[in-house]
């Protein structure tokens, strides 16, 4: 459970989709690949659990795609867990359409399911490598010291991470000096998750305060910026947790590379840019208490809070989108990122 | 007593210059201008309840010039503290001169410390009234929502506040639309006491976290900012709570004017620049537990903490500087403020 770190490490049992259905609204799991993983995998333990395999592979199959349907319907912008309910959907179609038995329907999606948990660990390795030997090359450093914002790690994804895989990637190669990870209000992912990872795994690192991030590139401590992201428009344009934008400023204002890490399935083509991405806004709770609204009162009683989910960092600030598949750049005749392309040519 | 602050209204009693020496140490009370008053008055309290009021005037003036470095000890880099223990050891010395009691130069003391107080208040009403008038001006908008960082009101000032008084005036104006405070992590100075001064004087007010500042921006939604100093540098270049920096970043990006308030005492003519300010780093427990480090653990245990008090925006992101004694804007020639000038012309 995300929500208890890092005061304790409490393992919440899932032993059916709606396990994974509130698990997933309460943001006991979060990080965009994480959800579609837990939510896989939550049916994944129900159909394994059901007593009755009995029926027709279509009835089957109509039970697992309601399941998938009601699962995404937790948080609908997800994107990640709503690509995943559609890949899972077709692979429950076809073995409907090849097989004689409901068991083999089911037998199809657990298969699936671990399948994706394995991919994405693999996935985010990948990351990690392409985003740690391209940011080495284009910085022509030795050591470097990485920010992050959020969490990106093994707590967000199914294990390594994205942007945090990017920063294992390099202190396992011997190539960080130094990771700097923020607060995040207002739920403290940074300071609570991704400050127990790095503790966790020996890396150096350091926490500061949101606001500190200025002051920090200003004394020239950071050498590049590495984020996640929720969702990235065909333009670059990226979504991410609310305050990466404002990383993305100051790091353009003090010449410090910013890069997006994630993997090409939060790549959304229908987003042409991301003045359609519609931010979610959560609980004024969030900053009224500590813990983000989880601890003891903190704020003046009565104001009133705007506490957007995300924000959307223009693909103008963004030096390069770092995926499975190699490092997204810029085409230099335009400065634009001709992302469709780099979808297709790899696809 | 602030540190309590917005879940209790508890009063300290200040009885002499230790007990206000502990109190600013503490930032029990905090705010440039406010320190230099609490320091002069728990001296006064100290010299009122004296029993024994005999002795030179030169005995007198020597106690209590000892005791004034004493207090400036307690915070050193609060400029306003310093000028005022400046200004106090020239009433006494003129008093020891020109009276033949000690009872005579400690009754000046009284009176000096007294005055101060007012002037404060005073001092804080004129920058509230240039500032209202002059951004009204230059927005050339009916009504403004503006942004404020850390607290500047009542709680950190005699009374009224210095950018919170531009608020208040623009307010008592019927000019404001609304006034968006930050968090202020890690002491939570703007969710903390700024909420409670806004939430206090029915003046309608948004909290954010400071993460949100530059998505606030982007939405549109904040007209000007004005924040306060610690040290104003005679170039412009501002000293100020950290996130202030990082505030003015995403204000220049977003073309907001981005305003100082403070009075003439917070310019430091003697630095020519923000480069030669040494930046004070607080407790780790700072971001390690809420609430500033006084509540629950919120962060992972055994991370690493950079912890800047203060960060210098450059006056280059500066609109213009708001004091008592009128606004100082740039010189059109060469775009930078000559605020040695201003200084000296109304002196």
């Amino acid at each position: 459970m995300q929500t208890k770190l890092p005061l304790e490490s409490v393992y919440l049992e899932i032993r059916d989709s709606t396990d994974g259905w509130n698990a997933i609204r309460d943001m006991v799991v979060r990080g965009a690949p994480a959800i579609a993983i837990a939510g896989a995998l939550s049916l994944a333990v129900e159909v394994f659990n059901l007593d009755n395999l009995s029926g027709s592979p279509s009835e089957a199959a109509s039970f697992l795609q309601n399941k998938l349907e009601y699962l995404v319907s937790s948080r609908p912008t997800a994107v990640n867990l709503a690509d995943a309910a559609t890949k899972l959907k077709e692979v429950i179609s076809k073995a409907a359409a090849t097989t004689a038995e409901a068991k083999g329907v089911f037998q199809a999606y657990i298969e699936a399911a671990e399948g994706m948990l394995e991919d994405d660990v693999a996935s985010n390795k990948a990351i990690g490598s392409y985003g740690a030997s391209f940011i080495q090359n284009q910085t022509q450093k030795h050591k470097l010291s990485v920010l992050t914002h959020c969490n990106t790690g093994s707590l967000a994804t199914a294990g390594y991470g994205t942007a945090l895989g990017v920063i294992r990637a390099l202190h396992s190669g011997g190539s960080l000096e130094r990771a700097y990870c923020t607060e995040t209000r207002p739920f403290n992912q940074g300071s609570r998750l991704t400050a127990f990872e790095l503790v966790h795994e020996k890396i150096p690192a350091t926490l500061i305060a949101d606001s500190a991030v200025a002051a920090l590139m200003k004394a020239g401590r950071v050498d590049a910026v590495v984020v996640g992201a929720d969702r990235v428009a065909s333009n670059g344009d990226t979504a991410n947790k609310i305050g990466t934008y404002s990383v993305a400023l100051c790091a353009k204002f003090h010449n410090v590379p910013f890069y997006v890490a994630a993997p090409v399935t939060s790549v959304d083509l229908a987003l042409s840019s991301g003045q359609d991405i519609v931010i979610e806004e959560r609980s004024p709770k969030e900053l009224l208490n500590a813990r983000g609204g989880l601890g003891e009162q903190v704020a003046a009683s009565g104001i009133s809070v705007w506490n957007p989910a995300f924000d959307v960092t223009p693909a103008n600030l963004i030096s390069g989108v770092i995926t499975e598949k190699g490092v997204i750049t810029k085409t230099s005749a335009d400065d634009a990122f001709d992302i469709k392309a780099f979808v297709q040519k790899t696809a």
